[in-house]
């Protein structure tokens, strides 16, 4: 059993009732939940195994794939525009996506696909598309929501190009890699004559309990990780999350930072040490001032004439009240990648970071500097690669995907 | 929907009847399955979710892992034995990864393990352990199985060391990447003192229908891939996997082949091009000479005066009435991995291919001869890594991995 207490946060706010065929992702999503049942051709019969995931529909004033729940796998691609495309190119290549969002989401193939049979409904797929600054000019999609520009280089940042940037984001989140890599393939062809790709992320995440309830879930340090986010439904994350005016209102801007972990030096700091860098317990995920892992930290409190939680500890440097109230809502994925040397392969492992929030510039930014002045997990992790996104608003049914800002 | 019949062969055969809780993967295999409610902390209530996977004991004739039933990620590593390594010493390795399987299946940390709340029961996970060649000669393991030797380079094989060859291999599969990760990581600590990382390969499959049902599968090409294995449990399975007689019995030999597939050029095809490639229907994996997914091809079958299964068909060019009745057991994972290039990255697609068989000269190795010589799907795949693994036998609680061999 993992450390963490079966009765979660989400639980107890009702965020998530139950995995599997019934699973409802809570109120207020801008996404609706389709009953996997509802999707298959044969009633549940008593003997019939549980429905492996949920068949989640595209349609709604927010794109899927932001306030829905973590899935096991996430892959992310970041596509160039080609030089001749326009604001009329652009929306064709909007128009194809959205048919194949709402196919392979369905789990249908894509129209035209070659292998349809690789699309499965309940696979909890959902295809979340977002746009980079170089496409948020005119003659394409026009300025982006408020705030949104790439993310200033920090100082600590070691970037490389091959994780850098990007005109446009597919991110397909899924229960199983076949299916995703599927969705991706369809996504990435379809969109040959407009936009190549320029990098592509791949990541885990285990976003269930040995029960089979939600939980956190956990980042390679083995820490809980996202216990502080706003919680998907509530007001607190509308408001963090989407943008409200405007031809981007339903949209957000995506941070996504490729964050090196180095397990080696980690795993030789003493329990204490690693729960200090944080400021929250490793079993749990709970503040080391005590309580559940849903509760707040303590920032004040002191033992023995010391701050429990330290200056630099990294929920203190990145906490919303030493931020002016600034939140985000983050959603990582987990990489491991192997690295050839000279004698032998290395395996190195990390944390895609991915944050979502209305206002890139006014919300991320100044967090990600408070943490790149100080914050004690600096030691062991080195940002890789960073880019921003504008998300585009949700779509409905009859719609398509930009057309707020393209049609 | 896949075009898969909800009926599948296993289920007809009894092979699996539900997955998540109360899962039983078959009688006759060596390990054993505990269901994950007794594995949790507390009773299943009425609103309980399904627990998402099964513990998987790791005990019994065979190591499990085998005859277990896919899941969605596998990873891979082989490693190569330090110079001054000798049987005490592998002996001593064989003993702490004993442990580490024992703690890490039942979902507790490895013994030492840093990061214990990576561990989680009911992960489906399963740690298979081999070893190659090289480890299988006097002062270490002593003589392989008979006929366990490495694979003659095939004459159509580009092999990149890369890829390819290793003293130990180390197979762990379940159902995310975070937790399978971290197994790996433990298992590759534990082993340096006495071997450096050499590979790593990781993969995805489906391994479940849209209502929860086990479902053969499909690789990148959207075929169903591994109808016509024999099934786990039966008299021919066993005949087929196991090594029967010496300190071997019980285990057996694993042929690892790393295949790029080549999907822009494959879906230039007509679906009857594609169909006839194999022999076997894309929607549902049934035999174009008719019936369903689980019935064998009837291979003399002729329409309008061809043979409906053409001559280089790959499932002609490999099926045992073709080959002397030589059979294997095959387990695939799909993989993707991205590829710079000048122009940006491409996602290179493939198939990490895994058969298990009692004697890896007299059945694979012929096997992949006459597909070497004739077989339609070479045209779209080639072979990058090629590896051979003696797979340890079974080991009783209180034993160890290799005391056959070493004790
Ligand atoms: C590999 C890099 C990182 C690791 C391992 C990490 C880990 C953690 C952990 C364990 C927590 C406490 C649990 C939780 O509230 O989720 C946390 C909280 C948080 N992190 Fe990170 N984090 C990383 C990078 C970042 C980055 C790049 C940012 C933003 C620029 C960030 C922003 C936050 C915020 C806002 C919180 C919540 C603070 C609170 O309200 O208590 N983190 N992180
Ligand atoms: C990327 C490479 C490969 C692909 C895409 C592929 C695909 C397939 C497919 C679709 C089938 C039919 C369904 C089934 O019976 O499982 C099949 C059957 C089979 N394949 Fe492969 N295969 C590949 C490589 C290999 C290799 C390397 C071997 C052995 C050296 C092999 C041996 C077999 C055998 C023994 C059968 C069953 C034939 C029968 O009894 O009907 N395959 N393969």
């Amino acid at each position: 059993m993992t450390g963490t207490p079966h009765v979660s946060r989400r639980r107890l706010l009702g965020y998530v009732g139950t995995t599997g065929a019934g699973a409802v992702a809570g109120a207020g999503l801008g996404a609706g939940v389709v009953l996997a049942a509802d999707a298959g051709n044969d009633p549940p019969a008593a003997s019939a195994p549980p429905a492996p995931g949920r068949t989640i529909e595209p349609w709604g004033a927010h794109q899927a794939g932001v306030a829905t729940a973590p899935t096991e796998v996430t892959e992310l691609v970041a596509l160039d525009l080609l030089p001749d495309v326009d604001r009329e190119s652009l929306g064709r290549l909007m128009r194809l996506w959205t048919g194949d969002v709402e196919a392979l989401t369905a789990g249908r193939g894509a129209p035209g696909d070659p292998a349809p049979w690789l699309s499965q409904p309940a696979a909890d797929l959902t295809i979340t598309v977002g746009a980079g600054p170089g496409a948020c000019r005119p003659g394409l999609l026009g300025p982006g929501p408020t705030g949104f520009a790439a993310i200033p280089v920090m100082r600590r940042d070691r970037l490389q190009d091959r994780w850098s940037g990007g005109d446009l984001l597919v991110v397909v989140a899924g229960r199983d890699g076949t299916t995703v890599a599927h969705a991706v393939r369809r996504m990435v062809a379809d969109a040959r004559p407009f936009a190549r790709l320029r990098w592509r992320q791949v990541g885990s995440w285990s976003p269930t309990d040995p029960a089979g309830r939600p939980q956190t879930g956990r980042n390679h340090f083995g820490q809980v990780d996202g216990s502080g986010n706003p919680r998907p439904g509530t007001p607190l994350f509308d408001s963090t999350v989407w943008v409200r005016e405007g031809p981007w209102a339903g949209g957000s801007t995506l941070a996504v930072r490729r964050i090196r972990m180095d397990l080696d030096t980690w795993e030789e700091l003493t329990r204490d040490e690693q729960e200090r860098s944080v400021g929250r317990r490793l079993g749990d995920g709970a503040p080391l001032t005590g309580g559940m892992e849903i509760d707040d930290l303590d920032l004040a409190a002191r033992a023995q004439g010391r701050l429990v939680v330290p200056r630099d500890a990294h929920s203190r440097r990145a906490h919303p009240s030493l931020n002016g109230g600034r939140r985000m809502f983050r959603k990582g994925v987990n990489y491991t990648r192997e690295v050839e040397t000279r004698d032998g392969v290395r395996v190195e492992s990390g944390l895609v970071f991915l944050a979502y929030q209305a206002d890139l510039l006014d919300q991320f930014v100044p967090v990600q500097r408070s943490l790149d002045e100080a914050d004690r997990l600096n030691e062991w992790t080195t940002t890789v690669g960073s880019a921003a996104f504008a998300v585009l608003p949700g779509f409905e049914q009859g719609s398509w995907l930009g057309e707020q800002l393209l049609g």
